[in-house]
Order: structure tokens, then C-alpha cells, then sequence
């Protein structure tokens, strides 16, 4: 099992404060120590930092919480190895390009049977339930559409139907990111929180970090951010109905479809 | 007008001392400032490292030269922009998947009618010749073999084969690697130096830095580096002869191929 974690904003925000609740429980708070990913857009491109190793002591990792990189969609990973060999092919977030933009995919649960997923164009660079699954349905997204459908509304529909299809009998909680739209499916455990005006503080679970958000932010910045389980101890966050999607644009929850 | 760089060895070896020697050039001691990458393979998987600005002073390629990660098969690039502007989108090396591992390409020229070339499942992220260049072949070659050509002499020929024709009017140096072997195609520059025992001292040309490689290497090592000038001043690199293509194999080349 594995920690997800994204971000979709309104305005180019760093995901430190976030990351580093997750990086904690990359080893030292957490059991997932098996590997760490984080994909940050800028434009329609995902720069990939990946480590097969525990966040909480990758000097990567702190590099990364110490120079932080803005970006308006962000999708993080912490794994706790159930499936694959520890090593970089089977360390999410997993990204390909389709219709000249990268899709990056990160996933909680085993998928029941995803080694039976017919596979198109994409194919698995390492052995986990997971990736094997990513490629499937970026092959299906790719089947069903020649180009981008020109409606971001239909591709999300889409991705509700082949993650509905894809999670059956299994557990498939995941995040999938375009550069445009965020797209967080919970089958048994996700939670969000949308950050805007009026901002408050917050303070991170598992570290001692605190932010004031007033006072990073102008009051037409929004923030959201997804988690497996929330990462604040003094925010609410909504709690994910399972067999849901989640779509998230500009900061903005805009769309809760069955899945 | 860019630099490549690139390296494939039978032990893992970290690319520090070249890379050195490349970042250099990437704006202190050379005019390509608009970008450098550097892509590292682990098994079919390359781990790649991206920054649209000056390699000589960026912390992200300090920290690459600070924790040496070893590996069989490396790519590196700096860019001094002639088509595009500066931004990740066209920052090379470029990379995508195919046959189930990552191919990775860097080019130094400028391709002709780049945008004419017909593309396949591949489209470009970016702006650049190179990239459309790149996503066209590696569309030719997944058009042509259905799956990963058994023989990697095969897959050489066609690699010769659409890199000449693509190349033809333009300038297309250029490095393709697909975690097995490397391709240094050479259209007007290039090098290439074979390091193996007896090693001796190297000296960069860039900087005030030496290796003993007798003193890092075993006598079984064997080290190729291909690079647009040579990087060192007191070893003899040979010198590319223009529409041909190396190829290196295991720190070995194993084929000179016209192109």
C-alpha cells in the first residue's frame, strides 16, 4: 500500500509544505519506504523526480523540499512495496505522453487481475499491478479518442468509466494529472481540501511544520490538494465516497462523478 | 548550437567527471546557457534531470555532480536555443517509451523541414526541430517492428537508416540510446574515446579537473564517452566522420554505420 498525494491550482504554488508531511511517512513516520515520486507540471510537460528509497532520508528528496519548484498540478507518491521489485521501473508516479502532454498516474490498493489488461501503444517498463494498469487505460483514452476531445468534461467522463472498470472487485485509488485537470479516484480511502480566502494556518500531522497560509497567498489564490489520508491536523477535509472521481481544475473541485 | 554528451560503459560508472566538463560549457565557459539535461538509465528506465536555464550554475546539476548516481548508459545535453523558446517542453534530452523501455534522444544541429516529417503515435510536447525530429523516428521504428527487434544489429540498420534520411540537408547530431545501446550519429561533429585499462590520467579542458581512472576503474572496465568536442585535453579522442553512425555496446563499439 502506498500514499497518494496532488495538488491543483489556480496560481503557480510549491507543494514543500505538503510534500514534506508525505515525505515523512516515506520511512520515518510511515511504512512507506520503498520508493518516492514526485511530478511537477510546467505546461503540458511533468518533470519527474523518482527514487527507489525511502523520502524521509533521500538527500533528492530534501534537495527538492529545498528548492521548491511552482507549478499549478502536482502528483506526489510514497510506496510501501506489495508488488515488483524495488527499483526505479516500478516507482511512481508512472507518466507517458499522449497528444503531445504528459499523463502521470500514481495509485493506492492492488488492481484484481491487471496483469488480464489489455495492453495498446503503452507498455509497462517494470512489473507492478499499477503501471500495467496506467498503460492500459492511457491505451483506452488514446483508443477512444484520435486527438484531445475538445470538451474537458468528456475526458473526464472517460476516465470515470475505464478507472470504474479497471478498480472492479480490486482496490483502486489513484491520481491522474494532464497539466490541465486532476483526476482523484477513491475506491476505499482519499480525502481533499480546497485552500482559498480567508486563508488560515495549518500544521502538518507528522512534522512539526506550521504554515500561515494568509500570509504566502493573495485572496484570489486556490489550492487544492489530495491526500490518502489528510496531511493537517487543524483543516477539515472532505472525506472521498468510494466508487467516486473527483475532478479537479483551477483549484477547484468542478465535477464529483461515479466511477 | 548545443553539446552532447554521452556515455555507455559494462560496469556502472557515474558521469560526473564528463558531465563536469559539460555543464562547463553550459554557460561559464561556453555560450549554451538555455538549458541542460541529463538522463541516467536504470535498467530499461532512464531517470532524467531537466532544467531550462545554465548548467554551470544551477543547483539542481550541483546536486547531479555532488551524489554520483552510477549507471550503465547516459545522456546528456546543453542547449544554446535556435528554435524555440526557453522552457522545459524543449529542453533536451526528450524521452518516451517504446517496446516497454525508455529511449532517450539529444541532437546538436538543425534538422531541415523538420516539421514536415510525418509524426505517428509520438507528438511533440515542445517546439523544437529536434524533438519533432525525434518523435518521428521513433515513430518509423515502432511502425516498422512490431515489437523489439530480436537482433540488435537490426535494430542498428534502421536506426542508420532513418537518421540519414532525416538528417539529409540539415545537421542532425545526434545521440539515441535505448538502455542497450547507444547511437552517436555524425553529421559535421563529434567524438568518441574508449576508456579501458591501461588507464591513465584525464584532464578536463573546462575546468582545473583531473581523474586517474587506474585509480577508480578495475582492469575488466570499459567506458565509452561520445561527446560534440572532445572534453579532455590530454587524451586522444577520434574524431566522427560525418553521416556515419557509432554504435556502442557494453562500453564497446561494436559498429560504424553509414548514415
Amino acid at each position: 500500500m502506498c500514499e497518494l498525494l496532488g495538488m491543483d491550482c489556480n496560481v503557480p504554488t510549491d507543494i514543500v509544505f505538503s510534500f514534506s508531511g508525505l515525505s515523512a511517512r516515506g520511512g520515518r513516520k510511515g511504512p512507506h519506504a520503498d520508493g518516492w515520486g514526485l511530478a511537477l507540471y510546467e505546461g503540458p510537460v511533468a518533470r519527474v523526480f523518482l527514487e527507489p528509497a525511502a523520502a524521509s532520508d533521500s538527500p533528492l528528496a530534501r534537495f527538492v523540499r529545498e528548492h521548491p519548484i511552482k507549478t499549478l498540478l502536482a502528483i506526489a507518491h510514497v510506496r510501501r512495496k506489495t508488488r515488483g521489485a524495488i527499483n526505479l521501473a516500478n516507482t511512481h508516479p508512472f507518466f507517458r505522453e499522449l497528444w503531445g502532454r504528459h499523463f502521470v498516474f500514481a495509485h493506492n490498493g492492488t488492481v484484481k487481475n491487471a496483469f488480464d489488461l489489455r495492453l495498446g501503444r503503452y507498455r509497462p517498463m517494470g512489473k507492478t499491478d499499477s503501471e500495467h494498469a496506467f498503460c492500459h487505460l492511457l491505451g483506452a483514452l488514446a483508443n477512444e479518442f484520435g486527438t484531445r476531445p475538445p470538451r474537458a468534461t468528456e475526458l473526464a467522463a472517460a476516465v470515470a468509466h475505464h478507472a470504474g472498470r479497471i478498480g472492479k472487485g480490486g482496490t483502486f485509488n489513484m491520481l491522474l494529472g494532464d497539466g490541465q485537470q486532476l483526476y482523484a479516484r477513491c475506491a476505499t480511502k482519499l480525502h481533499h481540501i480546497v485552500r482559498q480566502a480567508p486563508f488560515k494556518k495549518a500544521t502538518l500531522c507528522d512534522e512539526e511544520l506550521s504554515v500561515d497560509f494568509a500570509e504566502v497567498t493573495t485572496p484570489k489564490d486556490r489550492v487544492a490538494v489530495v491526500a490518502t489520508m489528510p496531511l493537517t491536523r487543524d483543516e477539515t477535509w472532505h472525506v472521498g465516497e468510494p466508487h467516486t472521481l473527483w475532478v479537479f481544475r483551477g483549484g477547484k473541485l468542478t465535477k464529483t462523478l461515479a466511477s
